[in-house]
């Protein structure tokens, strides 16, 4: 039986709370050769507390030796096996830079590029202009009228940008317009069945009047487009789990994800604190079964190699838990979504650190403090994160028995 | 997605070297109630230190209670599932005892038994004469001509041989000749698919013409035919892993398993040392990007019940091991491909002891020494062996990050 049916049939609407606090990026590294990680020298007096009374283990986001992005990697957290349910690059980057992609809706990322009088590219990244200029080059391309499409377009960082496409019939079966190099002309949209033919005939006419508008604006005059998808559709955590699911997010990629789900996106603000994220989660409490709450400069620092910011970030979360803990959650959950070692400045492999805290259901285990060593030896074990949910459900009360 | 698909994905041509050293049987057991393991006992300085610096853990061969032949407990640690990927019995016997299976051949696994005058088999297995004798009735049956075969063969342990056919169109679909019982004459080769008619004419031709030799020679006067099997066109190394990779071997089967998956093999010679087998792994060490390098001795000792044999075999092993140390791999990896406990006298199930060193990359776990009971603590935790390629691939830079 395929998990979700599973899930569908053992799940209840009544049951205790869930909340899912994920610092992304959380596990670590040890700089040095018999080191502690960024977790192990943070000081988490009240993290610490939960490993010590709930229970502790490893999460692997996907597989074993794979490093996920932050797609599948919040997927499989959220019990979507990633390496069956797929995001288009399309819809990643559209929801990545805060745009919304509905039913039907087709999502492309784009790319700036230089290209000579002739139309051949001479430079497929525009000489990585800056968000400034790529915000400039947006802006003269938001009107562009195309008759049975309306666009959102938004730039992303640098040379990059995305559209989504509204309109009836829409297919994303069209094949990438960037020939992946230079010397050759840009490609026009082409379709990749014949119920994309319409569609590509739609690009096709923004294409042109996209060349256009951007001819005198080199080095980024002319564009790329790649990507294409759909909302993939997947299956709904109110369908699935028969859960009211809230999303406290800062960045649009997260809470991109989290409405694919199904879950309802909580208003907040670009520069949110830490503290005032849990606050938020606090101010909705009543309003859901399940938050998710997503904690993002772990990874930043990470990703800077920030070993020292990485721990800030770790112990500014213990400071602000109380606000959660107070909220008497019967599930509280913390993790990661994948490992940002600052020794690796990248996304890894290794398994993740996790926290399961429910003290009427867990069963606790002998660690005394949350880090990576300690949860080697935790009572969850290591676990791959598409069952993380199952774990969380059942803990809350919220899963029947399987069979007689 | 399946398991290679993710892998041809992912993997990299450029990165760091891999050596997976394998201690042929390296798990066992404690002789008595609370003692140590072969490996617990064994003096380890080296292998100890690396499982300080590094990580450890269990490697599951096959799946929870399986003990596994050498062929699949190699495919399982080269990545394959070995529940999967089945290398027929034939192809297992003819590569076990040195003979090369090509592309297009078939092989097949022979017992010599006795018939009598009428041919009906009065002992499978010809009185289980010793294998001089197996060998001195395989020359009497070398030289036979059939138009349209070309036939190596050679004996195996006892009353057992191997043969491989060359030829055009030859098929595998041809039922054993071994009726499995005493008291009924040998079969005829028959085909199981219409394609496999001219070939089972032709080995009918061979069984006559060996029935004829053989006719004065009893008790072995007469030879059955079983497990009729073609290379299983495994993926190879150079497609899935992008790997140049090195098989240091000294047993004939342990050679021929890793030509399967495309690695090449180096020379050595049947009477090496474990010391010249590492010294061999230096000397083409500039060649390759992965080896694998593996030590019979561990099995051998411990299908004999000598104790104190298989740990002088792990001691030579971790004296002779700082040749490897000194290539500084990116990736040390040291396991057997299943358990063989002296306490058993035979291959187990239980889960063996694994190292992981791969000093830019590992997460360090508490563990001290290298021993059974120290890897249940390991922060490798215990996983399936065919996760592993991907694990040596991750801490060695080659695997490029899943989705965005």
């Amino acid at each position: 039986m395929a998990n979700f049916d599973l899930m569908r049939r053992l799940t209840t609407t009544e049951g205790g709370k869930i909340i899912l606090l994920v610092m992304d990026g959380l596990g670590g590294l040890p700089m040095a050769q018999g080191g502690p990680t960024e977790l192990e020298s943070a000081e988490t007096p009240n993290m610490d507390r939960l490993a010590k009374e709930g229970c502790v283990g490893l999460s692997i986001p996907v597989a074993r030796g794979i490093a996920p992005g932050s797609g599948p990697a919040h997927l499989g957290m959220f019990g979507y096996d990633p390496l069956v349910y797929d995001i288009g690059r399309g819809v990643l980057e559209a929801i990545g830079i805060g745009l919304t992609v509905g039913d039907g809706d087709v999502a492309v990322r784009g790319n700036f590029c230089t290209v000579d009088g002739s139309g051949v590219i001479t430079d497929r990244r525009a000489g990585r202009i800056p968000t400034e200029e790529g915000a400039r080059r947006v802006e003269l391309l938001r009107d562009i009228q195309i008759d049975g499409l309306k666009i959102d377009i938004r730039v992303g960082e640098d040379y990059r940008f995305a559209m989504v496409l509204h309109g009836d019939n829409l297919s994303d079966q069209i094949a990438d317009t960037d020939p992946q190099q230079t010397g050759v002309p840009t490609l026009p949209a082409r379709a990749e069945s014949p119920e994309a033919e319409r569609t590509a005939i739609l690009v096709n006419q923004w294409l042109a009047a996209a060349r256009e508008r951007l001819r005198d604006h080199a080095p980024a005059n002319m564009c790329t487009l790649r990507g294409f998808a759909k909302d993939p559709n997947l299956p709904k955590y109110s369908d699935v789990y028969k859960l009211r699911a809230g999303c406290v997010a800062v960045y649009p990629m997260y809470k991109g994800v989290a409405r694919l789900v199904g879950m309802e996106t909580v208003e907040t603000h670009h520069d949110d604190s830490i503290a005032q994220e849990f606050v938020t989660v606090a101010s909705v409490w009543d309003q859901y079964d399940f938050i998710f709450c997503h904690v993002k400069p772990t990874d930043s620092r990470g990703e800077d190699g920030d070993f020292d910011g990485k721990i800030k970030v770790i112990e500014a979360v213990d400071a602000a838990l109380p606000t959660l803990i107070d909220l008497k959650p019967s599930v509280l959950i913390i993790t990661g979504d994948h490992s940002t070692p600052a020794k690796l400045r990248a996304h890894s492999w290794h398994p993740v650190p996790t926290l399961l805290w429910a003290p009427e259901t867990h069963m606790s285990d002998r660690v005394e403090s949350f880090g990576e060593r300690e949860c080697i030896n935790g009572g969850l074990g290591q676990f791959v994160a598409a069952d993380l949910m199952a774990m969380a459900l059942a803990h809350a009360g919220r899963l029947v028995k399987y069979g007689a």
